[in-house]
């Protein structure tokens, strides 16, 4: 395909990053993380989230969410979520599968909760017939493209610690919140009181790879066995070390996120001109979910791909990335104008 | 490190799965496998391994194991292999884990297994006390580098057959055995009677990647669904995709086996000059197996990196790859003699 | 305690019932469910419930549960209920553990769902990500004590079986349903398109001991072992074949039943003449649901034990079990009046 | 049947202990092992077994085992048995379905197990592949009716204790093997190092219900939710506290076991009298296991129900129970002298 507004992992690698893991291809290298050039990359990675935590490589999005949380709860708790979580909807059951634990969803506002609702759900504390709640997991951006203010996250996290539990962020476009809110990665997560995190690379311009970090107080006695027994350990690991060195050092990582941001800004703005397209969700990162008419979907969507989000609604989503180009979407707006 | 026997996955990447990686990252591509260009590399590989069989792209040789065998037992099963399969003990517990299964350890000999001993633990079926039989995995080429004939396989296959369960073949190096057989991929897999294929590629010069395939009668409605809860799903399957292309087309991946297998014949040749060393594994593939005085290992092993096997008796591990030298060789037999 | 509304549980065995299994101590027998005695009441049943179901015994009610749901879905699957079903909210997450399956709890009305609100849960099929919607589960009475007509079971089971589904009933209390409604086990299970049935007695009556039973198409070629694997096979079966055969010959099933539902009918009416009391729920078992001032609440369970339901709302449950007498209600709200 | 060598849960239930349960029949009580008196029973139970211990009521004793090693182990870790115990043979994996964990079966000498076998999979600590060994459990006494003395049990408690582990005693007949070495359940349990206990009752003369111990620094935190999960909680709770208080109480526990033992004392020796059978194992509690010529064991069984434990060996194993009778025994001998 030319272009897709599909998916930010429609798009494929920064050529910067390709180049990174020529760069370190040469030689023999020790695996499955316990190389040197692994453990420093790691321990960069440790320095720039902020001290006392730790940081383990991982293969992808499920496997950064399910290492995450099998850290944090076993098979008797409770992990609470928004019903449009990633983990609820689009994990094919693997926290329930690898972890037994339930995942209770609850009422959001654009992918948002909010402790008023989570509260409803901190309950049966200590009842041996209720699972115990003991994670919320949020989505920072949430699936809808949405950003959590440090203020909310911190209301989040007080809560959850307040009951001795643990708040995890599914960081998977967590570039995309960072550059959002213009602040940095230790901002909105360790200063926020996250105390898990899945940190993405690969919707924004990484070949495959993400970084699961733990902060201050959670047991990471068994990260690596839960890792390997999940099918999460990587090999040729300096691949995946590589990608994120580039990834962090320089501007790379901010300067892709901002780009898709940004692209997702003019978007909105163009489809303004559009008088049957109207904008359903506040566009703060790489998303723009909008309602279309059935009809203009059905002729629209032949030439450009992207994907209903709702089919009762006719929402739709609309994915920018690293390498989604003005024209690109110009080209879109014209043709939305011709139907 | 300049050079390694400790693995074959010490080595990087050939140089032409680079390429290819690089040659289709220009545009947009469907993701998670359902691209144009990753089912038509699918349909290739298919075709190669015969009729009727169903190929699916996983990230990893656990990865491939678990969606393997959970495709052909669940938790009432056992599944039964050699007490040195990398399934019983380097993958964690992966397969208890995901599937729930038993995992039955039997008697080995240099690490491939045989009906008499097999059908000791083909008891109990009906008995429901009793983890119900069903599938025999073994390693091709097994853990200590060596290979079951054609003939060797169809016992097992028939064997498993006549309960009505299946033979899983674990091929994180199936180039190194096809290639020692002199066979196709075909006649060691589809036409032995092996019902499910970990098709490996990463330990032969791939950068990530491993092939699952089911052959003729396994119900592989699930698999879909277990391949993304056990976190094996990859987004930009492109890149997979592309090392698989130019893996099996013309020579590369056999030529990569049949120089790691030769390094190792080398390797094990020039080793009959050193008197303190005895071979202990008959060497048919890439790995090289051997006792070695505890006072000579601890001198060789600060200039020489590999691992020994076995604690107590001093048995050691010798690994060749796709880009181990004859001078590496060389230089280490040198060491040797210095010693 | 001399009388507790707190649960149909607190009371203690019908002394029928504990004849019965004395009358079967002399001798031996086979154990684990294998005796001819235990088939044969095992077959009774089976012939109560219609052709060609399957019977097992089991231990206790989530242990039914588990074992009919384990028997219609896998990993892969969502199951649907209600988000108060005990199954969701009282088993500590034995659904998710055992199967590792999504649960999806929807909005009920009085406990009960309606094919308008588990159709927005029937999406995603075939799609890779989503856990694959396969069972509805309810509950028989609900929670609330509440009861599904036929017509009402009949289109759950036409909805979920248009999707190749199933429908599966948790008749903890399935006597109090039968009785209500006046209607057979058949003909609330078996004809009204019920695939799975997990039928209570220890909640009117009995010991210990519950039986699931599979209808027409179910595949129970794993049931045994499942139930061995997940705790549920009772080795001296006899015990609880003699229950049920005492429960389900004669009238004593439903004349208990019945029992409790008239003193629940009889209680709600009394507590009409209550004026700070408003009842929340219909009563159509042995359920009565109200709510209380917080204060009269504090007084009253100092005399009299019952569970607070909901902490916010106040509202309460009584439950009447098969030897609450007149006097102990009479009592009760003599004390009501008193406050 | 009139009577049966074949198992000692044959039989049925000791007047006794049917007493015991109709005596708590009357009035109501709190359920789920929350009522004053099941409280009560356990803490005697506690104290039977020394200070710092927490006892749980559950169903059976494949939930004994389980709820035992699930607050030992989680899905990380190996459990290290004897290749016969019934943990490894005879729960169809629940050990590997609930915890997820590898089960390894070492080799035994008459069914038990010596710190030389074991040491051998103690190994492999810290290393990311490699379930971690965290639990030898044994069976006190064997499968094979063997008993392990103090000192045995002491050095596997040492032995694991010296790796940060944990040793479990599977117990379901340990008032034979009490009874056996003429110990206090006490002293080969808490004062050998033993950190779990699954205590059973069922196959001596109760008619439902084990206890599970834990001792000292066991962290018990999870138990009733893991209890609850794995589907081992019983509403009527009070009815196996009554068991147990009476089987505890006085003689009956002990008088029960030393009378199964005497009376496998007493078949051993009258088995002697044949000259075809060879006793093959030693006789220290109510079990006896010898090789019989297949035509004998036709001939004889159909008389006398036994199993056998063995096809190839045509070894089989006969069971003696707390209302075996010496006539039951010597009809036995006769039938057998008469073939």
């Amino acid at each position: 395909m030319k272009h897709s507004f599909g998916s930010d992992n429609h798009s494929g690698v920064h050529p910067q990053i390709l180049k990174a893991i020529e760069n370190v291809n040469a030689d023999y290298s020790l695996s499955y993380s316990e190389d040197d050039y692994s453990q420093r990359v790691l321990h960069s990675i440790e320095h720039l989230l902020g001290d006392s935590c730790s940081a383990f490589f991982v293969l992808n999005g499920t496997g950064a969410n399910i290492l995450s949380l099998s850290c944090l709860a076993d098979s008797s708790n409770s992990i609470i979520c928004a019903s449009t979580a990633h983990i609820n909807t689009d994990e094919c059951g693997a926290p329930e599968k690898f972890i037994g634990c339930k995942v209770t969803p609850v009422n959001h506002i654009n992918g948002k909760i909010y402790p008023d609702e989570v509260q409803k759900y901190l309950t049966g504390f200590g009842f041996q017939h209720h699972s115990q709640p003991k994670v919320i997991s949020i989505s920072q951006p949430t699936e809808f493209g949405t950003v959590y203010t440090v203020e909310e996250i911190k209301q989040l996290s007080s809560l959850i610690h307040s009951f001795g539990g643990y708040l995890h962020m599914d960081g998977s476009r967590l570039a995309n919140a960072a550059s959002s809110l213009n602040l940095s990665f230790k901002q909105i997560t360790n200063d926020s009181g996250v105390d898990a995190l899945s940190f993405g690379g690969t919707k924004n311009g990484l070949l495959i790879g993400e970084v699961v970090v733990f902060f201050s107080n959670v047991n990471t006695s068994k990260t690596l066995y839960f890792r390997k027994q999940m099918t999460q350990l990587y090999s040729k690991s300096r691949f995946i070390a590589a990608q994120f060195e580039e990834y962090l050092k320089g501007n790379l990582c901010l300067s892709m996120a901002s780009h898709s941001n940004s692209m997702a800004k003019y978007l909105e703005n163009r489809l303004k001109e559009i008088d049957y397209i109207k904008i359903s969700r506040p566009v703060e990162t790489n998303a723009v979910f909008a309602y279309i008419p059935k009809t203009k979907y059905e002729k629209i969507s032949k030439k450009h791909f992207f994907y209903i989000w709702d089919e009762q609604t006719m929402e739709v989503r609309w994915m920018c990335s690293f390498n989604t180009q003005k024209n690109n979407i110009d080209d879109f707006i014209n043709d939305l104008k011709e139907l």
